[in-house]
């Protein structure tokens, strides 16, 4: 267990996770420091912030913290195994090997009895019409690597869009997945910490559009404890296998027959979980940093009966009616505004589910 | 109403209050800087500080904020109105000016009919003497001026302690006010907006110990709904006359016949109002950043039947204990420990008042 007092915790990346990390994590007495290019990060002011780009920056980011972690599954993994070298690096570099290419993920989930939907790996139009062939249309493509917020995907409806589709996604290495009917889109976070205590948040329920997640309710609505059981039994296998410390979302799909199929996971604190900052007592952000220290984990319960998330997309507008809303909170990243761009999220609590509904509507029908 | 994201709120001092303040009000869109000199301060990280040593840093200071707060009624009310006649600076200059001076203070109060101890000017042994044989004894010699967490005071038992205690407080301008029997010691933190919006925490008692205060207990314990009413109603009052705004407390002695005894006011943040972080949906410090940017104000109620804060003094021990109970959050606020000193504070949520108390004696006991 290290002294939270005694620690600088060094971040790859300084965006909206990252200043939501050091916002939690500095109460606990966690010094931040960030390896970030870029103007107007969200995380600049909460630590000092070492660009990569200008010689040595690197060295002195890792002189400066005592371990690492990073924002994003697309951190260069090489430049980890290098850190690895001479700093701790959690979540550790089998989970980001892992997570930062669909087809290894997708592959670990198999061989741990994880059900996701049949897929193949595709790397030229052959390839693909062999896949299309064994999978079956409607499909989707996706690159095996870089894709996030539904970019670097397309959905084959029909055998002629075949050729389409490779050049969309840019003739890369992708998987073909089976389009499969589900029901709803799910997701489970949790925490490992290095001294392999374990913690789960509830289920939750996610909405979005354009590939981007607009709305999370905690817990996911109708809510079998079956289901719950299952998704916690799947994420121990994961964490347990990949040696796991921090915090890690799983996507899952709920299938019309009430079955849980991974979609991927994210080894970082996940949009899916932000709803814990006022839904439950300890937030994944505080929950990742004792984690990664081997602190005792924080209650991950609701504090509430039912917790919601919207993300502000594109613009911060519906903030002007959530400050008038009870039990709502407002999250703010300080982004410059940009179509398409996650510039902050609202939280909201409640004693009834109907009347939290009806505040996440209207609060969506203000955003982009 | 300000638009916080085109806020940058300036605080004259840089310590804890500071700290909290800014973790508060980034998720809000605000950003931060201070003017503070010294190393090692709370809120370095969070925004630049400027050292008001430094020759043009209070005009960088300024160039850089849209409007001023402060963390200390001790600020030099001089600064503030060179400041107001360029920037907004909340709490007003009358609130200062009257909170900093114990006789202004208790006149304030007894003008707005609001009870105190009886209380008498004091500037030369002579005057002393008077108080002393119009007052009575026991009482106790508070220099008007500068005095906090109980230094500046000197208990005056029988007559012959007269000169003593002149000698021991400097020999300068106090007030000499009538030692209460009082039950206990309750505060309340309470808020109004720049649209004059108004809203209370919860009435608290609060547990001193060598003029520190070590433990809040939110609610206050067997707490008669006209007390609330009375503390509420008396603050109304200050806040109104004072056109005040920000987050303001007001220390009472609650009597043997359940009456309330004001005995200070603090122009700011309080320490009896740190439980509000996990105890209340809004807590002090955003509602001080609310109220500045005339902003909607955030529910002030108890998310919980029970809450509690325990403070660090001297070191920071119980934070080991503390990671394991449920409902426990730790705040620290980055300082070297040195014996007497705030170091951070431990809040504390509950369902069940015993177990809450159970666990605050835990706590207390491994800390100074």
């Amino acid at each position: 267990m290290r002294d939270p007092q005694q620690t600088t915790l060094g971040i790859i990346g300084a965006g909206q996770l990252g200043q939501m990390l050091a916002l939690a994590g500095i109460p606990l007495g966690v010094k931040f420091v960030f390896l970030a290019s870029g103007n107007n990060l969200p995380a600049s002011e909460l630590g000092q912030v070492f660009d990569p780009l200008e010689p040595g920056a690197l060295e002195s980011f890792l002189q400066a913290a005592d371990m690492i972690t990073y924002e994003s599954e697309n951190t260069d993994s090489q430049l980890i195994r290098q850190i690895q070298q001479t700093h701790p690096v959690y979540p550790g570099e089998a989970a980001l090997y892992t997570a930062q290419h669909r087809f290894r993920e997708k592959t670990c989930f198999r061989q741990l009895g994880i059900p996701t939907a049949d897929f193949a790996l595709v790397d030229s139009i052959h390839s693909l019409q062999e896949a299309v062939t064994k999978i079956g249309l409607p499909a989707i493509l996706k690159t095996t690597t870089e894709g996030y917020d539904g970019k670097g995907q397309f959905v084959i409806e029909n055998p002629e869009q075949i050729n389409q589709a490779w050049l969309a996604i840019g003739q890369r290495e992708a998987i073909l997945e089976a389009k499969i009917n589900f029901k709803r889109e799910l997701s489970l976070v949790a925490v490992r910490s290095s001294k392999g205590e374990l913690a789960y948040y509830p289920l939750v329920e996610n909405h979005h559009r354009q590939g981007i997640l607009r709305t999370t309710y905690a817990p996911a609505p109708n809510l079998d404890h079956s289901l719950t059981q299952m998704a916690d039994a799947y994420m121990q296998k994961l964490l347990q296998s990949l040696d796991y410390v921090g915090v890690m979302a799983l996507e899952l799909f709920e299938d019309e027959q009430g079955q849980l199929l991974a979609n991927e996971m994210a080894p970082r604190v996940h949009n899916s979980g932000h709803w814990s900052q006022e839904g439950a007592f300890t937030c994944q952000f505080e929950n990742h940093v004792r984690a990664l220290l081997g602190l005792p984990l924080g209650d991950c319960t609701l504090r509430t009966p039912y917790a919601a998330m919207v993300n502000l997309i594109g613009n911060t507008h519906p903030i002007n009616q959530a400050w008038s809303i009870e039990g709502a909170k407002v999250h703010l990243y300080h982004k410059t505004p940009r179509p398409g761009r996650k510039l902050g999220h609202i939280n909201l609590i409640g004693e009834d589910f109907a009347q939290l509904k009806a505040q996440v509507s209207q609060l969506e029908n203000n955003t982009e």
